[in-house]
């Protein structure tokens, strides 16, 4: 392995933002400043590519350090993100500034969209033979990505999903009612999942989870809620905002489609809506005798960049993930994407390097065996091992024990 | 005044719940239980008034007096609440169990609905000459209760609708578009103005903010979202579930009325996704050269019982007004509501005891002065000195000087 030709560093951040993705950001910025001699200038594209192409950059020489650490505590992008699949012009205009401004490292935190566009450039360099390290920081809230054994930013909104269920249990406990939340995922199931964390005394909710990697049924979901509702008088139900029927048939059709092909999901309380709607029929129809109190929330963006309900561990892994890309370029390493493995018991991660192509395009879903047989529930006794080290502490939930039978 | 007839105390919770709705119940149950002599039995009448006629009690000698403070700093009604107002054959009901048990006072912690059933109790009793002590303890996260300064509940919401605007302001300012966010507050704006309290940079949003206290014009809205949106290429806005024409015609009919004749608002994404429909056929109409992309999310449940997301001050004033409450029946007084007056700068409060009828029935609006005069912004200088000690300190928000122009 070669030294690293010396030269400007670009950073970028691409996709949906996290709670977290700036630690990882200031983990390579402040890796980075270190090394002057090796980085002769560390530069932010704002906009990702995007800013790339344009010759839109922050220089990170003249922020004030200090701010540096409010910034890697702040949601969301601080250099701002783009949603823009890299394509052979674009690639050749990338080309072009980085040889201008001497850029010998690139560094790209986002998704699996974001490690394929990290790829193509990586591809590119070699072919023209031009000196690059090229390296993806894992982020996404999905946790889908694959290798690694969790995303950084997946904690961190797990936690805001896990601390709504306990909130919206409670309240759906004091007046009772059915209660569907759509949670945001579209492909992997690990977010919707991370409700079960909720679950603290009996009773608790959400009494049923749904996840994508698991064809939905309109006519299993109605009796499994009317079973919940019969037995306690209330029900509270976690549902992917990307469930589907078999062959991927879609459940809602809403429209509108961004360059990497994903539907619009988010931003939209339809399919909470059309589920509320379904069940009020439902029964109506099979318990006429009683009204029936059914609400839907979609938590939409707010799960994925919200001040203050951040995961402490997720937040330490995000700015490792930023460093550990600065230390493996520096080592020699010319190109990869960054991921975890756990190492010990009861919870200690090692990070390494894995190709960019292993990360790039596919996802990984949930494994089928931490979702129960009839696919409307997850395996808590595999699943919650796994998670609550990556969320951490949650809030204490008391509860009168004159209120368990009444 | 004579002093209070010894015999048991009844407890109750009604109306929807806050996350601190618990501190004020445990203030009450803790200050009642040092005073044995005089509160014979502590008594939590399960789902308010309801458990009172079914006699589904907690008896609070039972409970595990260390639990009793991680109830309290649990969110959501832990009595369980109701939404029922008190007809003439309840009061009866409800009569012949207070005689039946012996109890000589009562505590309804709730809002303006419940101030009137504590109401209609009170002068039940006093028509019965029956010696019983009636006290309205406030708790409502829209603020909208008469003569208090402010509402226990409504600091601990507001600091949730203010992070998740801080959130949401990054994410959009990240990925660019124009985002609608639907706040609770039938009545009135002070839920939906705090969103305010999120703007720490300039040009944060929310943008643009919408109160029920301003008859609200789609014309109007779509002109001023359009404005920002040339200006700035993205537009945050925060529009209140209570949103509605020239004398009160409704925008958006949902359906399903309570037995307090509310309207259903919350538990559907409908407003929202209606304001953004608007939106996409206006732009699309006046900025047809440009693809636009328009969210809206209904913020729902979470913003009134959000575990971890708690206003320290909000928690403490909540249990204040239970304490104060026990405090002024053994000091003679026999019905009230207990209310808060500033009393002090920087800041502090003091509780005093205002007649139930002052505080039932009608709520309180915004002041018009606190909102602009185009009716789609608060005036910042008159409300945030206001908001900001019921809040308390708000993460901090970091931003790259170098994205500042970029």
């Amino acid at each position: 392995m070669k030294p690293i030709t010396p030269g400007a560093v670009v950073i970028g951040q691409s996709g949906g933002p996290t709670a977290v993705i700036n630690q990882t950001l200031i983990g390579v910025v402040k890796a980075c400043l270190q090394r002057p001699e090796t980085f002769t200038k560390v530069l932010g594209a704002v906009h990702g590519i995007s800013g790339i192409m344009k010759g839109e950059f922050v220089d990170f020489a003249l922020e004030d350090p200090a701010n540096l650490e409010v910034v890697a505590q702040t949601p969301s992008s601080a250099l701002k993100s783009v949603r823009h699949k890299a394509t052979p012009d674009d690639c050749q205009k990338i080309f072009a500034r980085f040889k201008e401004l001497n850029v010998r490292a690139f560094f790209y935190i986002g998704g699996n969209d974001t490690a394929e566009t990290t790829n193509i450039i990586n591809e590119m360099a070699e072919k023209a033979g031009y000196d690059l390290a090229c390296f993806h920081c894992p982020k996404t809230i999905d946790n889908d990505l694959r290798v690694t054994d969790h995303c950084p930013g997946y904690g961190s909104a797990a936690k805001f999903v896990a601390q709504a269920f306990m909130g919206d249990n409670l309240d759906n406990r004091a007046l009772s009612g059915i209660k569907v939340n759509i949670v945001m995922g579209r492909n992997a199931g690990w977010l919707t999942a991370a409700s079960a964390l909720a679950r603290v005394h009996p009773e608790d909710g959400p009494h049923l989870i749904y996840c994508p990697e698991v064809d939905f049924s309109i006519q299993a979901f109605c009796a499994d809620v009317e079973a919940v509702y019969r037995k306690l008088g209330r029900c509270v139900i976690a549902v992917s905002e990307g469930i589907h029927g078999p062959n991927g048939a879609e459940l809602i059709s809403i429209g509108e489609v961004d360059s990497h092909g994903n539907k619009q999901l988010s931003g939209s309380g339809a399919l909470g809506d059309a589920l509320a709607d379904i069940l009020k029929k439902h029964l109506a129809k099979v318990m006429p005798e009683k009204k029936h109190r059914i609400r839907a929330d979609t938590f939409g963006y707010l799960q994925r960049c919200f001040p203050g309900v951040v995961s402490e561990v997720d937040a330490r892994e995000a700015r490792l993930a930023g460093v550990a890309a600065v230390e493996a370029a520096l080592a020699g390493v010319r190109s990869g994407s960054i991921a975890f493995k756990r190492t010990d018991a009861p919870y200690a991660i090692s990070t390494f390097v894995t190709p960019l192509p292993t990360v790039a395009k596919e996802t990984k879903p949930m494994p089928r065996e931490l979702i129960n047989a009839a696919g409307n529930d997850i395996v808590a006794e595999k699943l919650l091992p796994y998670l609550r080290p990556i969320v951490g502490q949650l809030p204490a939930i008391g509860q009168l024990k004159g209120t368990q039978k009444a």
